[in-house]
């Protein structure tokens, strides 16, 4: 505990450090779920080839398959046979001949290519490659085994499961899988201003955003929100807050990490046993977070103080909560995971800090570059700006202007 | 219908005409659902403020409030009272004193700006803000109705609902929204070829990726995927499964669109009595995609003939259909979305057409910038190593090299 201020490269890669040893020594309970279930789930098992992939030399074209060295001549062949897609490998190709084939259908045995039927001519039960074009030996087929050899690992444990390991996984004849289950986040709310979203707040008081803002937050990294009733500014009710949340695995509690009287959240760790691992970064927003862990019996419990303020909250939540949450749901790419952008605007900034400003990106359609612009804000409450912002712009601490048009990275939520 | 191909660029601005009058014409319906359930949904109410927001002068910080001119003179001020947050708002503010103050609350009428506890010194009963710093009025806190007035609409219908949104909904009491229901998506895999994934295929079959694979995509894409049967390569089965399909909103359909003999998309939709807005586009992989549309008594039925080998089934899926479901389920920002990124490797490609290849893309933790590898392929059959993949690098149809270092643009998904 202290009040160092680390830098934004110094938090995050102490972020990462804990991040992989948790991925090292974590071993994340596992759970089976069909495959229309599974997306954006985490793999817990190898994904292995039960065949060749493919498992017959396939053709990528509609045409006729023949021996290249022959069609090359650009002279009739005889159309010997038919290949459609889903028939039985068929052929041998006879000399001088072609095989009329499908896309996916299987090459005959004896032909090397497959030319494409735009590319010939057929006559009198005949097809001739129309010259000047040739064909080369593989063109236009897969050969038995070229993506995968069976019994192959062909997706390792710890990626998200996306369109593209759906597919591949019912490619190879998964209906299930086994994927990791989403660790447990609880969330803690502090504050003694604020009230539930179906209350009116007396003079004062506000209705608590941050609790559901960083529910969604935490099933969108993969995590299993744990909403508990809002925390009074009071010791007591701080120690038993914190003692109930640690039966998750993560611990998120928003607000009392400043420097007022009233930020009770540090002591409270200190009394609880907490290692520290940064009270503070040179960010904004965000800059009093506060990263601590506890070894208990029921291993690594990773503690996030996020300031209150719903901007501060969700930016630290990406930068740093985050890629702990993803290890600790067995993810082996931790994140955060920054694009790149245009500057629309200028920007100007005091370069002391790193900043991460709610601003808004066009993407592009057609060939245009994705443009990004910093909205104005009131600062790190105004929630009414950050529900029109799509990203944070990313302004570096060491540098003071960013000329407009600059690529410029940015943080997507 | 026809065999002249669109560029991608021309293609897309049919899509996006098409969509824009989806966007003005459908009225999808409207369900309620919970604030926890509602992220990634659309939203069809406008959010309006209960309150001006902030509906009290609020401190960004821990510190004193003051009179600026007073506080800038850096003379002791008498400690007149405290706020804390939640409190209801005190004062007035009495001459030459200070008010203590946290961050959250409400600043007491007569005062103009906060100092920060890290900027005085306290003793005393009093508080003097340390020379040479002064304060001007205004600083670090929100005036009343700064981010928003009570009756401003603060989120229009038509966005996609992010933490932050959730964030402002819960701020401005909405315990529940209003959010468009799922368009249904009906999916059409077609091809003699293709066996269920839980069953063995036979010599020359092949198990369905593409089903699991657009099940996936819609979903995240905003709608409620229905899966049909696998569609036989004969008239028959084709016209029965697309007089099914029309009960959907959107049919997207897989295989049978490209020159082969038994390619029947096409025919029956003419049957059918479609339109037809494209029936091949330059880029790789994809070129076959037919777009059509039919007028019906409930509405336009919008009909996708995508490509039946996987790579080019999503690739088509993300740059064409997806943007017109987005529009169906209300959407105002249709997509797509492409981000940029730094090339790894110098790549070349025969600038005939716009090229989506699958790729890999390295966000970069800290101050590096995402760098995109291309994968090495078999073509867009070639599932081990789409798997393997988090986006397309985009090869535009005006350039034959790009070098390593520049920026380019991928797609994610």
């Amino acid at each position: 505990m202290g009040s160092t201020l680390l830098s934004f490269d110094e938090a995050s890669a102490i972020v990462r450090m804990h991040a992989e040893a948790l991925l090292r020594d974590a071993a994340p309970r596992t759970e089976r779920v069909s495959l229309h279930q599974a997306q954006g789930r985490i793999l817990a098992q190898p994904l292995v080839a039960d065949r060749d992939q493919p498992s017959f030399p396939r053709s990528t074209r509609d045409g006729f398959a023949v021996r290249a060295a022959e069609a090359s001549l650009n002279q009739p062949l005889r159309i010997a046979g038919s290949t459609r897609a889903g028939d039985p490998p068929s052929g041998p190709l006879p000399p001088n001949s072609a095989w009329e084939i499908m896309t996916g259908a299987a090459v005959p045995e004896g032909a090397d290519a497959v030319v494409m039927i735009e590319h010939v001519e057929v006559a009198n039960g005949t097809v001739r490659l129309l010259a000047p074009r040739t064909i080369a030996s593989g063109d236009n087929y897969v050969p038995t085994g070229a993506e995968a050899h069976a019994g192959d690992t062909i997706l390792a444990p710890g990626v998200a499961l996306t369109a593209a390991s759906i597919a591949l996984a019912a490619f190879s004849g998964y209906p299930e899988l086994d994927v990791y289950t989403r660790p447990r986040v609880a969330i803690l709310c502090t504050g003694d201003e604020i009230v539930p979203v179906d209350q009116s707040p007396a003079p004062g008081q506000i209705r608590n955003s941050n609790g559901p803002m960083l529910a969604a937050l935490v099933a969108q990294a993969g995590g299993d929100p744990w909403l508990l009733p809002t925390v009074a500014d009071t010791e007591e009710a701080l120690n038993a807050a914190i003692a109930q949340a640690l039966e998750a695995d993560l611990v998120l509690a928003t607000g009392g990490v400043s420097a007022g009287k009233y930020d009770l959240v540090e002591p409270a760790l200190e009394r609880a046993g907490f290692r520290f691992h940064f009270t503070g970064v040179r960010i904004q927003p965000g800059k009093p977070t506060v990263f601590a862990t506890l070894q208990s019996k029921n291993g690594t419990k990773c503690f996030w103080g996020l300031p209150g303020n719903p901007i501060s909250s969700a930016a630290t939540f990406l930068l740093f909560a985050a890629p702990v949450l993803s290890a600790l749901a067995g993810r082996t790419d931790i994140g955060p995971r920054f694009a790149t952008a245009r500057l629309g605007k200028r920007a100007k900034h005091d370069p002391a800090l790193t900043r991460f400003m709610p601003a808004h990106c066009t993407f592009g359609a057609a060939n245009q570059w994705p443009t990004v612009e910093r909205l104005f804000w009131q600062g790190s409450g105004d929630l009414a700006t950050f529900a029109r912002s799509n990203c944070f712009l990313v302004l570096p601490e060491e540098q003071d202007v960013i000329e407009a048009g600059t690529e410029v990275r940015i943080l997507l939520f």
